[in-house]
């Protein structure tokens, strides 16, 4: 597309072409025209820049530039997002998720998912309203209607009064005018009290409208917003995943992928958790939970060796500068068949080591409990030292929409654990029997009329399948050994956070 | 990943199966195992699909199957979301949508550019609230609220009087206290009633607190919502654009590319609009507007040569059922270079086909005004009859980020029209002189002090970059030929239409 190779260069390439060195502070954009050549083996950089003319620069005051040139704090630069990813850290976390997100769309499209665009705006009954964004335009339509006060129950009581005294005066009216049918006054009357009536029960209706205003919001009678003033007609949210319409699509066209912005609005102010993040979540058809499991752990290898493979440097600079485990863990993963162990035996592993007196945990070890993450990264860490996938859980602690499996104990759901981030991808076979999804839907307290959608996947061809979701920024965190997952989204949203 | 051949298979194939025949009505799903073979030269298909076991039936109800055999509309199918992607022309729509997808992550990795995420989630005072949707959860608040009545103005008055009342108290006995020393009584009383005041100031405090809420949402004075309350910390929005967080990207790290969702809360009900649709937006580090174009036409020509090579069974499905016109659309922009005319050239020619009596346009032509789909359309349908890229407009009817020319009346800015959808693709050059920036903000009646960070890109090390964005429903729209924008994404949002 470009004639001649012009690349930006870093202030330490800029000031090796000649006369530039005064005009380059931090900050300062340099473009340059030149070649690469290759230089002798045992130097530095395997290629140097031959810079023959500098094309461009875009000066810098470095005296009001406000990231100095010493090391800052990350906290620091998350106050300064639209500098940040000068940062070379920041640089290099964004060139490698570029780079696992191209692979993710690679390994999919190879094994020849489709990528379905599942919506971000929801208004499905079936998700629970307590962790979700809602999406509204009743607020901004609140600031319209301000100049316009409630109306408030005396007016309204007045308007009332004067409809049914207008409603008496009519049928006087109409009476004297059938008494004495020739008096043609009288039948004026009657059609002028009509009108009257007509127009008091307009000037109440919009009253009633007015007194239905609180707050600028148009309200229901137990005082909660009339949603069908709102854009979409009734309370909307931003998805917490893609996985409902997923399976639409699964079972109408067979294996597909979604890859797209996910929310919670959590009050969380963690290092592992955002109230925007992306999740990849395939949906496999005609899949059991060990086709499932395989296609988890072939897709998390592609993405290691594509990374080794694609993105050398960084992850040269990130284990020097950030993790000097992240090349080894990379390399191991991409290069190790995933252990499985069900969840049973995981138990039995933790309860020897509490036994033994090796480690105690916070949370104690049984059969039933929900893993949390000290026992997941004991697992992953220190029992097996490699990626480990535990399968066939307790029902009581997965979600309904899981296969339940014959020992009518568990279902055939799968959490892919990792050094450094514990669980990484949660998955499952869904349930695909009408009978037992219908059960299942009751004994969880659910209402079926929300789920009809998915009961009808069920009822109409249903498929035998399997999906997971992989939130992105783990990944992000298990390749590059972060500490924070501010540091692997160009623009992190939090509690009190959405700058820019 | 899968040991055997194994597919989904439409009702027809699976009807050669032997002894399937009865099980198969429409809706059923079916799995067969089997292998592909060659067929002989002008017979229908180029394989044919040889079934030797069935691995698996879900079986249909016909009677009740919600979707009749015969040719439904595109309205009724838009009613059964769940079940709209079994109907072959949405079938063939979500592959090409999912070909067109990868297509445009191939362009632009292949060519260097980095996939950027920007952010969905936005509280960035840059943008005008008029047309966005606002994220929020101050609404399920007010649900947690609505049992605690605002206070009434009387009671506040009340809890004042009381801790004007206490005040006085305190003075008069602290006075008493000083007045005799020596008496301990005295001290102690001046004590309790100093503990009394404050203890009734609490108490105002929650009264104040409390009637600050009306309709369940706490109020600053001017009756609006306080959004110090809100998730986070200010009104926040869905983003209309990532260009804004795309320019700080691509004057870090040169040339990115962002591929996610966008959000227009426009009360539009036509065939061209969504409420939420996927835009592409590259921005381009030291890029003047020739480039920009040529990006554009790259990407474009592409995404059709792309299609033609990896869709053609769903292309010609689409030929023959939607638009007969669509693959020879694709192939000649595929084949051929796009045009270039500046603006005041197209004013010309369209000027001059009015002269001519040849067309009539309902708005009037003539240099200053923003081109309708009407005149883009003739430009390219009938006067180039191929994509033509229109650059350097005039500056009052566009941005006030685009470059100023240097005869001070036209910016560079560009759209490519493409036949059948008119506008594809919109873009410019930035403006990337602070002094020029400042006062074209000025003059547009924006508050500099809004625009600090996109300032700051141009008082730090300014790059030259130009970018444009494509609608990729317009794209979809382009090569199917379909009328209507709802039929090419999965799950279409419009005023009073969210399901699923």
């Amino acid at each position: 597309m470009f004639d001649s190779l012009q690349v930006m260069v870093p202030k330490e390439i800029a000031e090796e072409v000649g006369g530039l060195k005064a005009l380059v502070p931090t900050g300062t954009s340099v473009l340059v025209e030149g070649h690469l050549e290759a230089t002798p083996e045992g130097t530095k950089q395997a290629v140097e820049l031959k810079a023959t003319k500098v094309v461009h620069v875009g000066p810098c005051d470095a005296a009001t530039y406000p990231i100095a040139k010493k090391k800052t704090s990350y906290e620091f630069l998350r106050e300064k997002m639209h500098l940040r990813p000068r940062a070379n850290t920041i640089g290099a976390v964004a060139r490698i998720r570029n780079a696992l997100a191209f692979a993710t769309h690679k390994f999919f499209q190879e094994n020849g998912f489709l990528y379905v665009h599942t919506p971000i705006i929801t208004a499905s009954d079936c998700e629970g309203a307590g962790e979700m964004f809602q999406v509204t335009t009743l607020l901004s339509k609140a600031k319209e209607l301000s100049g316009q006060p409630g109306v408030s129950q005396e007016a309204l009581a007045t308007a009332r009064k004067a409809v049914a005294d207008a409603g008496d005066e009519v049928k006087a009216a109409k009476a004297a005018a059938a008494a004495n049918k020739e008096d043609k006054s009288l039948a004026a009357a009657s059609k002028a009290a009509v009108d009257r009536l007509l127009k008091l029960k307009e000037e109440l209706a919009v009253a009633e409208d007015g007194a239905r205003v609180v707050g600028g919001i148009k309200r229901l009678p137990d005082g909660t917003p009339d949603y069908k003033e709102d854009f979409f007609g009734k309370p909307s949210f931003l998805t917490v995943s893609g996985q409902l319409q997923g399976e639409f699509y699964a079972c109408a066209l067979s294996n597909i992928y979604t890859f797209g912005p996910t929310f919670r609005a959590e009050y969380s102010y963690t290092a592992r958790h955002l109230a925007e993040f992306w999740m990849i979540e395939p949906e496999i058809a005609f899949c059991d939970l060990k086709d499932d499991m395989q296609c988890a752990e072939d897709y998390v290898r592609f993405c290691c060796k594509y990374l080794l493979d694609n993105c050398r440097p960084d992850l040269e600079f990130i284990n020097k500068m950030v993790d000097n485990t992240a090349l080894a863990r990379l390399e191991q993963v991409a290069s190790t068949p995933f252990k499985r162990v069900s969840y049973t035996e995981a138990i039995e592993l933790l309860e020897g080591v509490v036994a033994s007196g090796k480690k105690q945990f916070e949370f104690k070890v049984e059969w039933g409990i929900d893993l949390q993450t000290e026992h997941e990264r004991y697992l992953t860490e220190e029992i097996f030292k490699q990626p480990v996938i535990v399968y066939n859980y307790p029902k009581e602690i997965k979600a309904f929409y899981m296969r339940l499996n014959d020992d009518n104990k568990t279902v055939a759901a799968m959490d892919v654990l990792v050094p450094k981030v514990g669980e990484l991808i949660g998955g499952s076979q869904r349930e695909d029997r009408l009978d037992v999804l219908e059960r299942r839907l009751g004994e969880s307290g659910m209402d079926l009329a929300a789920y009809e959608g998915y009961l009808d996947l069920r009822r109409y061809g249903t498929v035998p399948h399997s999906g997971f979701g992989l939130g992105f920024e783990r990944l992000i965190l298990f390749a590059t050994g972060l500490d924070n997952i501010r540091e692997v989204i160009p623009f992190p949203r939090w509690p009190g956070n959405a700058s820019y």
